[in-house]
């Protein structure tokens, strides 16, 4: 990606960004606030930029006037960035109705995704060893004196090629060969499944076919399933696509999706809803390059452990009940077209195995894919999600633990919560002497809720500028229109209903914060829990990866700032993206790997929470921003003396060249 | 079996047979000859005979005056010995209508088949060890401590009790563990399959059904099925049923078969009537016993190539084309159900894996029970059916081959041939002199037709009579009315129309005796070629094994004098019976011996005779009773030179006591 650089003036702050990026983005980027509530539709008006050199592109051309084009205003939501530039921001951009004001000081680190190159150092065990290989095969023509059965003479030549012994035939390709055998004149492709204890010929295609083939990695979350079409010849990822998990309309979280099994066809219905969604991407993704459906052999499908039971219809009603205990922790390789996914004949899937009830084969994909368990260094795997999953160990041990941080992240208990499409606040920031918002949404569209990512930023900004006490409640007394009192509490505006696009303010109340709070504190306490049972202080963890999809956007400073996170030093940190999807990928790729995830697995401790007495405790210790105990988060007190200082000072004039 | 005595007078021979034998069946064992012409049914009242002593039970009483009565004349064909009888026959029912006569030299050795205590020996690597386990498994409950998933769970404890390692579960298992596991307090019943490469756990139940396990042993004849219902516990077969392959309808040999099933929907039929078979065999076997159909946890099933192929659902069309080649000749472990065989859940079947197209997995299943690959004795084994089917070997290595013998000994290309159902005549004596038969029909039912132990017999006798001459031509010159010229050449009646039970006359005509010589050849060519190939005299030989339904009555000197098989000194012939359900029987029992099956089929060498020059020459040469080469058969010669001796003296006058 061709990168280039933006220069915001007066503050004289100057950052790279990837050419296309959003103006606004690329602002908030630098730390330089403009004021935007409208969460990047145009609508609002309010984030007018000078650009003074360079160029960029504009979407729309709303709330400008014809001199301020001339003079070169555009606004910052709807451009994009397309050579270096340089910008200036208005002062009443800058200051929104009110007095003049700068940023508090940079934070350096905003998270730092792992590098290809790192993963391959971090997995010495992978290798382009695919679980299936296409043999092309010239057979012999039978004859009289060579007259044996067609099944003998592919599994001769297999040997004779492949060194394979004892290949079993698959009973549906036993019925296929003789026919196609013929009609392709002995010139065949087999394809051989290695499922660890056997080797199975699953599939018999005309001609060479072995020059194509291709498999699915599936991360089948909850909310998002994620798929990915490799190449097994590159290992490339060919295409990608993304879609809800179709089984929401059954119920948002796990429980209630257990719940909704017991009913009469309650499990069928999951099934199939999970199943139409991998389907309907597989075909997205098929359609999108030139692959077909028959190079398809295989797919790696890692899902928390109750969606592993529900795509293979095996009832998952004793997860949820005392002792919380699964069916299955390891699942066979069995046809897809056994639980309805019917790409090709002979495609073989394989669910990663779990650890326990709520730390499923998710947990297990990613952490192969950090590869924690090879490395020395004492590490924290963290997958934050519906729930919050979390490891710790290195080579030698792996213990894990789930808290039922609950939904609150995902949008759910939060007035309103929303999940991140379109119109959902994802990113803010809030002008510590205006106490005005600049918002970015998804999509650039008028605001109509906040997502995940957002409600750290809010709750972050919220308590650096004071709005909010260490306890989550907003001080309503502040000499702003923003924050007001309810019936219900406090609540502050972060869009007014003439800026969102539901007519309504979008806010954040009391209430939420409460919800979002005992989320954090449940993580938190998690962690803490599983670095007590160890007896290892925070300080002796070397790494800490960050996972789930949540990952994409969230600033790693917000979610210390906040408490969700331990504060460490930040070098420590690393994101691992989706790393139930990075770890289906990889053993997509690599039988060597789908064996190490079943060691994984094995290997791997888990710690039950739930009636963990101490658990209890830190949790109830953590309900309190940052924490109760502050000497714990030693950064964030001293940026939230810096920003209260810089508050009552009314900031620093603003910096560089002068308004 | 309890034993009795019969002693016939005047000549005083006795022997001992079973009690509840049929009298003129005793009297045919014993070389007496009675006249009878009605197949058994008491009908013609020619075969009377006086008890003198012991106690005999009469069916029927017809025929017999009340005097005949007090003086204890019985029926013989419907009279069952029921203790030490004496038995006196009349010299007008030894003369028939004209002078007295006897019988010829008795002939010591009917047929040896081997006892339950010589396959002990002959099999050492037998024991009891079927490859479905049942263990009854007292899981501890899930605790919060050790909250393992149901299935890991159940595999710690199959590692616990029985030292089982990385069991892979069933899928469908997997489906059902939860519920039933908690519905049974985890007190269940787990079966594992032993695969060979992999052990799987295929069946859960409530509580303790270990106790109870059976299995189902089938040969999958092309004209009969043939099952046994066998108690794992204690290796015996509890229950037997057979009945006709139900794909008869849809043609009678194989050939015709694989044609049928290349129409549209002929393969699927020719499956499903396979299965409807078994499966009606499967609850007639349950329905006798109080075994459950939960009870059966696997099948072996032993059939030619093509039966093997049909019930499968593959595709056989290429058996019947040159170069002749199987889709399969090892058929993986499959569910029953796949096939349609629905047991139970979790029921498993194998298919006994074939050498070739038309040396199939009875002939390994039988070759297996003969122990003849464990021997140091040099053993033939020969199955004649609708083809002939023999092997050549020891432990060191088999030689096998298939010469298609036609389906002549089964009936079929011979004018009142049948199958040995109801009626047909299934033995034979005719007296030298008289030229008058004695017929014995299954279940004594007037005649209908002939099957094949009878045709053997009908031209053995008709030979040694010199009713019919060395190329197989009656001589219609004889002075009796049983022989006669038609437009299509000679003919002998069996039985005339009012004896029979079609009212019309039961002949053997030329060109039926041409059939059968011809198919006589072709078995008798194929053990030469077997012979020849290997450079081995037939007297090396050490062991002839005869196997075959067709077996069952076939009297060893009978097939020898019409040069069926070599004149070899007796005793080195035994009979194995259903050589293909005794070794399905004794697999169902002992995985060992799957595998052994499985090396057998491998080691065994197969030689296609269809095309090999010499095999026509040694055809040719056996179109011949019993072979151009008379030296080849010197028992034979001087047999034939005894009875023509015999009946050129009109006989010997009758012996012992005297008439």
């Amino acid at each position: 990606m061709e990168k280039v650089q933006v220069c915001f003036y007066p503050e004289s702050r100057c950052i790279e960004v990837d050419k296309g990026e959003n103006l606004l983005r690329a602002a908030m980027k630098a730390d330089v606030h403009i004021n935007a509530s409208c969460g990047g539709e145009g609508y609002c008006g309010k984030c007018r930029v000078i650009v003074e050199k360079g160029e960029v592109k504009q979407k729309l051309q709303v709330k400008l006037t014809e001199e301020e084009a001339r003079q070169g205003y555009v606004l910052a939501c709807t451009c994009t960035v397309e050579s270096d530039v340089e910008v200036r921001v208005p002062i009443e951009t800058q200051l929104g109705d009110r007095s003049a004001l700068t940023r508090r000081p940079p934070i350096p680190l905003k998270g730092y995704t792992l590098s290809a190159k790192e993963w391959a150092e971090r997995l010495p065990q992978w290798e382009l060893n695919p679980p299936t290989t296409k043999f092309h095969l010239l057979l012999d023509k039978p004859t009289l004196e060579d007259n044996l059965s067609d099944a003998e003479r592919i599994k001769r030549e297999l040997s004779k090629l492949a060194g394979l012994k004892e290949v079993v035939i698959d009973y549906p390709m036993l019925q296929a060969l003789p026919g196609l055998i013929r009609a392709s004149s002995f010139d065949v492709t087999v394809t051989v499944l290695d499922r660890g204890q056997e080797l199975r010929a699953v599939r018999i295609e005309k001609g060479d076919t072995s020059v194509r083939q291709a498999a699915i990695a599936v991360d089948l979350g909850t909310t998002t399933v994620s798929t990915q079409l490799v190449d097994l010849q590159t290992g490339q990822v060919i295409a990608e696509a993304s879609d809800y998990n179709g089984q929401i309309s059954y119920g948002e979280d796990v429980i209630s999706r257990i719940i909704y099994s017991t009913r009469a066809t309650g499990l069928a219905k999951l099934q199939s809803a999970a199943v139409s969604t991998i389907w309907n991407l597989i075909q997205q993704m098929v359609e999108q390059t030139n692959m077909e459906f028959c190079s398809i052999t295989h797919l790696v499908i890692s899902g928390n452990t109750t969606m592993a039971h529900l795509l293979l219809g095996i009832d998952p009603r004793y997860i949820r009940v005392d002792p919380y205990i699964p069916v299955a922790q390891y699942f066979p390789w069995i046809k897809a077209s056994n639980v309805g996914i019917r790409i090709a004949s002979g495609v073989y899937m394989r669910c990663t195995p779990a650890v326990a009830s709520y730390v499923g084969g998710d947990i297990v994909s990613g952490v192969l894919a950090s590869g924690m368990f090879n490395s020395e260094r004492m590490t924290l795997y963290i997958d934050i999600g519906t729930n919050g999953e979390m490891v710790l160990g290195n080579k030698d041990w792996l213990l894990s633990c789930s808290c039922s941080a609950g939904p609150a992240f995902e949008g759910a208990g939060v007035r309103h919560g929303m999940r991140a499409t379109r119109g959902a606040i994802e990113q803010v920031r809030i002008n510590e002497v205006t106490l005005e918002p600049m918002i970015i949404t998804v999509g650039n569209r008028r605001p109509v809720g906040i997502c995940g990512s957002g409600l750290i930023d809010v709750l972050a900004e919220l308590f650096l500028t004071g709005i909010m006490d260490e306890r989550g409640k907003i001080n309503v007394d502040l000499p702003t229109p923003r924050v007001r009192k309810t019936d219900s509490g406090g609540e502050y505006v972060l869009a007014w209903a003439e800026e969102s696009g539901t007519n309504r303010d979008v806010v954040i109340t009391d209430v939420d914060i409460d919800n979002l709070m005992r989320a954090k504190a449940a993580i938190y306490a998690g962690i803490n829990i599983l670095l007590q049972e160890m007896a290892i202080d925070i300080d002796a963890v070397e790494e800490i990866l960050i996972a789930g999809a949540f990952g994409r956007y969230l600033e790693i400073d917000k979610a210390i700032i906040i408490g969700l996170l331990p504060d460490v030093d930040t070098n420590k940190l690393k994101f691992v993206g989706n790393g139930s999807l990075l770890g289906s990928y990889l053993m997509v790729l690599s039988k060597n790997l789908i064996a190490e995830a079943d060691r994984i697995a094995n290997m791997m401790t888990y710690l039950e929470l739930s009636t963990n007495p101490r658990f209890m405790d830190q949790y109830v210790s953590a309900l309190f921003f940052p924490h109760t105990n502050i000497e714990s988060f030693p950064t964030v007190a001293r940026r939230l003396a810096e920003a209260r200082e810089t508050a009552k000072a009314g900031g620093p004039a603003p910096g560089g060249e002068g308004a």
